[in-house]
């Protein structure tokens, strides 16, 4: 895995604005936030993308989000928030190292300031291709239950 | 907490392509899916929002996060994902029980089948506001560690 500015911030020589560490995790501030209170949870272990991920720091990261997300909430008091995790650079992924944003969302604010924007164009799922779908990746979860 | 159709889904009422499914979590296929693979993964316990989940089902939902993203990966071949977590109407949030999206991303695709889109409007932190809010935060999280 490559260096990115997060293995420099987990080592402490790139300095953040933190609010949360523990063996696992840390969360600093986004210094470029889409909303006040735009925060940065990532693993210490070094992986890219999520299904890198070991199944340990995963646990350890959901386990304090539900906390985090109070702290951010209580601090700013934004009356929503999003949770967004972006895996590749086609998915909006810009540094290469796990890293869920919690990001507070003020509709009334100016865009710029209001948090996330969302574009939902959803489609219909067909039943028959729903079922074979979910097969596929029913299958695919047992063939990869033993890789970490 | 209001009766959802996730609710009635978890309870086997209403049928759902399902594609995992444990003590704590489960995971069906959206039927409105932005792209081709589109999952949700929902904790069995009733909360609205992720910060009013227990600390062990938001933990056994990042543990299983991994090997459900490899899943559907391999299932679909997408080349990148996001995972979404909406919270509150003003942050997109439909069904009021709490779910992760797993979307597949295909860039190649058009659009209403390439997956979610972002509107990322990004401003950049003042470092004086950012010591002080992330203050504000650590703060809070200390206060609400108690509280479940």
């Amino acid at each position: 895995m490559p260096e990115t500015i997060f293995s420099a911030i987990i080592r402490g020589e790139i300095p953040c604005h933190r609010v949360y560490e523990d063996d696992r995790v840390l969360a600093f501030l986004d210094i470029n936030p889409l909303s006040e209170g735009h925060t940065l949870v990532i693993p210490k272990e070094p992986a890219v993308t999520f299904d890198e991920l070991s199944e340990e720091s995963a646990a350890a990261l959901g386990r304090v989000l539900p906390r985090l997300c109070r702290a951010v909430v209580r601090a700013t008091g934004a009356p929503a928030y999003n949770l967004l995790q972006n895996n590749g650079a086609g998915a909006h992924q810009a540094v290469m190292h796990v890293h869920v944003h919690i990001i507070p969302r003020y509709p009334d604010r100016p865009e710029g300031r209001a948090g996330l924007g969302l574009v939902w164009r959803p489609g219909a799922l067909d039943a028959q291709a729903g079922a074979a779908l979910a097969g596929r990746i029913a299958a695919a979860f047992s063939d990869g239950a033993a890789q970490a």
